[in-house]
């Protein structure tokens, strides 16, 4: 069933990929999706009441789904260009004053880093960098580091090196015991949606940052940021554009919307909407879920355990990772090398530089077939023969 | 010629359309630029080196024919999702003290104002509304606002509402004169590139806000932003992400990138980008830059001076436009009602609020007897005949 369903991908025709992580693959329906799109908008006419009426169901229809998969209000969905401007925007909006702490774990994304970097220089914060990959005391370890002063904590809920997945919910109520006010947490789930079911009003995060090109298979250029009700007060629009303001009848903006287009900005390519809408659908096709996390969890671990037989090889994680993520290292270090080889032989994985390692997604549209072919070709590559 | 150019856009075929200036028609090659970027992408796998080598050349293409038009240097031209984003990220990036003066045009759009007051509010900012429309007096206006606590002058080149063509070249001038240090120009261009040929490096301008999708008919989604080397010391990046950072060998990002890419952010919608460059590629095929706008100057004067002929209509500008926004009033005000009657009828123009009118735009692909057509449904609708 897996073989005709992959089918409909034809990015998995004619090679092996593992780069889920990194961006997945389009459906033909999405594709078709995406392209039908543009024709409807330039038969309607592109700036029309009438291209209007199909761009607006079909983000209405975007943002339903969205919220059916996070299990939040749909009007606490914003959507934006990608996981990073989502991440941003909640950084900036907030009300920053001299000497606020502002935590980050030591696994985020670079475009991350570097926004809180510039922004602890602009508003004098002080930022505190926590010890979060592979730390068995993790929740004591954030515990330790909230102080009056700490203002919001940063981490992603699957950790895009190492596989890891954190224990948000745990997480999130330690932040928001703290006794003068709660300290804000910020999910930077590239690695989650899709991947890992999620129920984010159970567990209390207040921001989440996701993207639909990597592990649900839409278009590059579209994700979108949940700020939970309990959250929105302490947050302020950024930037802005005509998608989050109010006008009055002379056409100023007096308000920003109350929902969450209020951190929508400006004209977007609407007809990428349908194709992340249509590439949801796709997948509940297959099944749901928990049956997709499932046998992505299972080939993880089969690939897991497989490269743990190689001698040359070292994995990140001592237990099978409890996501799509499976890093590992080679005791030669030959890592860039290996990616290309892999690549030359149709087997698409991806080098990370911290830590040094090499990464490989499993997806429930991998085989397992697949997984052992991976396997294969790295024993081969270290001169070795599996174990 | 016209006839068999205008062809290419699905959009032009069975419709009157007059809304260039809130989005451009995409052409048949440029659709299938966008098509066949999605599709090659999958062929060659989504996060590929392979990919890679699709996606970079197609995106210094996009940089070298967007600088060609606006004459200046490939690096330092930022490629944006909108134009809205491209200012709010100078408005953002500059090193605000309180009590700085900001001063903004009346006629600018509702995003930037409303982004304005909140970066006022926050940093506390003082924030001025010059009067820019239809003031004779306009060098004069600005020479007096310019204090020594003057920072920043936001201005549309062309105003979005009156269609009249704002003097930059002079107005950069009397802002760069000041004593203490430069007064910094924030050009909000969406009504620019593609309508009127720029020579940003001859004008002096410092920012440079613009979008692909109205006037150069490329996909809704893609914009960009020019700083100017003068000016590229005054401006911090404000969202980073991968596209804008260094990182070392360990992953950390150390530094901005020291192009124009230092304000891109994350991961965008690449096919857009080979559509936008075939939109650029097909205008060129019809004509240069300046047989473009006198042709559609002169189709604006064409309907500037038919409309002047109803009694009922009155056009904001006394003299014809020196662009292809076409703005009028009726004298019994019914707008919107005039809006939706031509849409039923296939002639597509759109209401503005401030001031209260309606906007018609002539393009290069607009053809005479469209004028003609519009001219006599407003006429009808008004209930009377052409004089």
């Amino acid at each position: 069933m897996i073989e005709h369903h992959r089918q409909l991908f034809p990015a998995l025709a004619h090679k092996t990929y593992f780069n889920y992580g990194g961006q997945g693959p389009l459906s033909t329906p999405a594709l078709e999706a995406i392209q039908q799109g543009f024709a409807e908008i330039q038969r309607r006419g592109p700036f029309s009441q009438a291209a209007a009426e199909w761009i607006d169901p079909v983000t209405r229809q975007l943002r339903r789904r969205l919220a059916e998969r996070l299990k939040v209000p749909v009007q606490c969905l914003s959507l934006t260009e990608n996981v990073t401007i989502g991440s941003d925007l909640v950084l900036w909006g907030l009300d920053w004053q001299p000497g606020d702490q502002l935590l980050l774990g030591d696994c985020e994304h670079p475009g991350v880093v570097a926004t809180a970097r510039e922004l602890s220089r602009r508003f004098g914060l002080e930022l505190i960098t926590l010890p979060v990959g592979r730390n068995p005391q993790l929740l004591e370890t954030i515990a330790a580091a909230l102080t009056p002063r700490t203002r919001l904590l940063v981490l992603s809920p699957v950790l895009w090196n190492t596989g890891e997945v954190l224990p948000m919910t745990d997480i999130v109520e330690i932040c928001h015991q703290t006794p003068l006010r709660p300290v804000r947490v910020l999910a930077d789930a590239a690695q989650v949606l899709g991947m890992l079911p999620q129920d984010l009003t159970a567990s209390g995060v207040d921001f989440y940052a996701f993207t639909g090109h990597k592990w649900c298979g839409g278009p590059e250029g579209v994700g979108g940021l949940y700020v939970s009700p309990a959250a929105a007060d302490d947050l302020r629009p950024t930037l802005a554009g005509w998608r989050g303001v109010i006008k009055d009848e002379s056409g100023d903006p007096v308000a920003f919307v109350s929902d969450g287009r209020r951190l929508e900005i400006s004209t977007s390519a609407y007809p990428l909407y349908a194709g992340l809408s249509t590439a949801l659908r796709v997948a509940d096709e297959w099944g749901d879920e928990r049956q997709r996390y499932r046998r992505l969890q299972s080939l993880a671990e089969q690939l897991w355990f497989g490269l743990r037989q190689l001698d040359e090889v070292e994995c990140l994680l001592s237990e099978p990772p409890a996501s799509g993520l499976v890093s590992f290292r080679l005791r030669n270090g030959r890592h860039g090398e290996l990616v290309r080889w892999l690549e030359q032989r149709g087997l698409q994985v991806r080098q990370l530089l911290s830590p040094n390692c090499v990464r490989a997604c499993t997806h429930y549209l991998t085989l397992e077939s697949e997984v052992r072919d991976l396997t294969a070709a790295i024993a081969e590559f270290s001169g070795l023969k599996e174990g």
